[in-house]
Formats: structure tokens, C-alpha cells, sequence
């Protein structure tokens, strides 16, 4: 067996694009990926377990961490701060598993910022059109608030360019295939292994295998 | 509907490792990929047809393609020549077709030369004994023959460094889905497809939509 270390996975894409969905029916399927676990100020809820659901931290551990650098990407919400411990993702890459990120473009610029090595994946929405649909199927937006946010996610596609795959959601399951499809082939990367699979072959080379 | 260029994928690795087989699985099902078609000299044999087995060329006219560099690659074997047409490979890239091309080492790194946008996969063996037990299994090498073909093997191995991709062949089927992962993640590359997103987002929305 051949100990590869994991990649970190981060999926952004506008707001109403369907992130959530792809990021679940994901999971479903790769059970070899792990959730980052967010760090946050709010109260524990019942039911939720610290280190599975959230990191619960006071505010001013919270804050500690912002101004160490312990944080990958973090965003004030109402009153409280969510984020991502850099700590708990790469301990999980140390020991060989992928982390998946699924975050708002603004967050992912973050990240990119902490953590250049992780590979961005940015969700595409088939159109426009279908994006306001999508926008105006949650119900609750009034005219304005869909232009809003419908202009909001013209800039935020303009942060493509920041990312390295794009992938059009033109279709839960296409969508999903995509990011296993680029999860896969990241793993395959020459830059990623080369060094180790050289090293292998020079090596004893009946004593070792790749897998 | 977004129309794409094709890919040129090329698939090499050293002799012995299973190019061939993990080639023909590959094709069984995927259907979008075109073989490049070969230019060859030597004579036509009887149920091939030219331009789907071979370009069949005179001497004369495969070294006009050499001297007018419209070959990918090329090699002489006993008193033929046999070659890649660029041109070929260039009409069904422009019409949206990847193109796939399994090919020793050798022939891999004068595609790079002339290529250098193709995307590389380089076929590694799970071990060198694996490698040795392989050459051996296909029965007719000597002893001498086997140790210089290992010794060749392990020089196409250092060759690696020029490869995009990596893929170890422990098992055909894994090998295989790591190559389709492979084609499916470089068409969701983001330099590949962002000019043309952006455009047609940024024409009317409402008419155009991207799959």
C-alpha cells in the first residue's frame, strides 16, 4: 500500500447555484471524504457533539484564533463567527483523507488565500434564467431581493477565474460525477506522487507495491 | 448546448505495463473518443482501409510529411515508417472529439515536442518485479532480453517527470476509471471553458444554456 496524503476540496459557486445538494448527494456516495468541521461562537444545540457538529468556541478563543492565523476562512453571521480551523483539515490531510469544503465564493477567496494547495471548484449554473428561477423557487425574495441577489451572482461568477475547474449543474447526478471525476484524477496528478513512486522503484522492488 | 474542443489524451508508459489492454477496455466504453488514425508506408493488407486503419503514404510522401513537420510523432520499424498526421488529429479536435493515443515512451515525448497542449498520462506498474514477471509471462525473451527491457523499463520510469498524469495499472478496471476520471476532470478545467462561460453569460441569458 502506497500512504498518498488528502487533497482539500473546496466547492463554491453563487448563491442559489445548488451547492448544498451537490455537496450531499456527494457524501452519500464517498464515504472517504470527510466534512471540515466549522469552528463557531453560537451555542450548542441539543444533539450536536463537539469536534462532529462544530468546534464551540467563546468569543474571544474565536478571536484568538483570528489573530494567530488558525483559521483557514471565518464570517460574522447575526452576532455569532463561523470558520474553518486550518488545524483540523490539515490533520485530516496528514493522514491520507480528502476534506471537502462546500462554501460561499467570498469564504472560498479565503481559503484560497490561507491555503493556495487546495484545488476550487467552482459550480456553474446551466444559465442566467435558470439561476433567477432558482432564486425566485425558494419563495420568500421579493422582486428586488432576486435582483439583488441576481446581481450578486453576476459578480460572483466573475471570481471564476480564481478557481480550477468549472463544473455546470445543469444536473444534480452530472454535477456530482464531475467533482468525483476531478477528486479522482487530482489524486493522479504527477507533481502529487512522483517523488514517492520514484522513490519506490528504486527501492527494493519486490518488497513494495503501489495501490 | 456548449460546443467544446476535443482533448488530445495520450496514454504511454513502458513496455510491458499494459498500454494495449487498458487502451482496448477504455474504448469498449467510451464511446466519444476517436483513435488517431496512423500514417504508415508499408502496404495495405487485405480488410484495412484507408484512413481508418492507416493513411497509407509512399516513401516519398511520409518524408515530405517529416520534412513539413505535419506529424505528432514518428518511427521507423524494419523498413517502414509509421506516424502520427497532425492534421487529423487537429480536424477532430476542432469538431469536438478527443482524441486518444497509446504510444511508447519514445513517440509520447516527440508529442510533447509538438503538442504540448495534449494531456499526458503516463501508465506506471504496481512494482518492477510486476513489471519483470510481465515481460517474462509473454514467454519468447531470453534471459538477456528480459534484464534489457527491464533496464529500458526503468529508463522510460525517470521519463515520468514529463507526464501530467500518473496511473498506476495494479488492476485494469481501476486503471481505466482513473483514465475516464481523467478526460472527464480536463474538460471541467476552468482554463479550458472560461472565455465561453463568461460570454454566454454575459449575452442574453434567457436564450443560451450551457451542458
Amino acid at each position: 500500500m502506497f500512504a498518498q496524503k488528502g487533497i482539500l476540496f473546496i466547492l463554491s459557486g453563487p448563491s442559489g447555484v445548488g451547492k448544498g445538494t451537490v455537496r450531499q448527494r456527494l457524501f452519500e456516495q464517498e464515504t472517504h471524504l470527510k466534512y471540515s468541521v466549522s469552528a463557531t461562537t453560537r451555542n450548542k444545540r441539543p444533539g450536536e457533539e463537539h469536534g462532529v457538529d462544530y468546534f464551540y468556541k467563546t468569543r474571544e478563543e474565536f478571536e484568538e484564533m483570528i489573530a494567530q492565523k488558525q483559521l483557514l476562512e471565518y464570517a460574522q453571521y447575526v452576532d455569532n463567527y463561523y470558520g474553518t480551523p486550518k488545524e483540523y483539515v490539515e490533520e485530516q490531510l496528514e493522514q491520507g483523507n480528502d476534506v471537502f469544503l462546500e462554501i460561499e465564493v467570498q469564504g472560498a477567496m479565503q481559503v484560497k488565500e490561507n491555503f493556495p494547495k487546495g484545488v476550487f471548484i467552482f459550480l456553474f449554473p446551466p444559465s442566467l434564467n435558470e439561476l433567477k428561477n432558482r432564486i425566485v423557487r425558494r419563495g420568500t425574495e421579493t422582486d428586488d431581493l432576486v435582483r439583488n441577489r441576481l446581481q450578486e451572482a453576476k459578480k460572483e461568477i466573475s471570481m471564476m477565474s480564481e478557481y480550477d475547474y468549472v463544473v455546470v449543474n445543469d444536473n444534480v447526478d452530472h454535477a456530482v460525477s464531475k467533482v468525483q471525476a476531478i477528486i479522482t484524477s487530482e489524486h493522479c496528478k504527477r507533481e502529487r506522487i512522483e517523488t514517492q513512486y520514484k522513490k519506490i522503484m528504486e527501492d527494493d522492488p519486490n518488497a513494495r507495491t503501489i495501490s
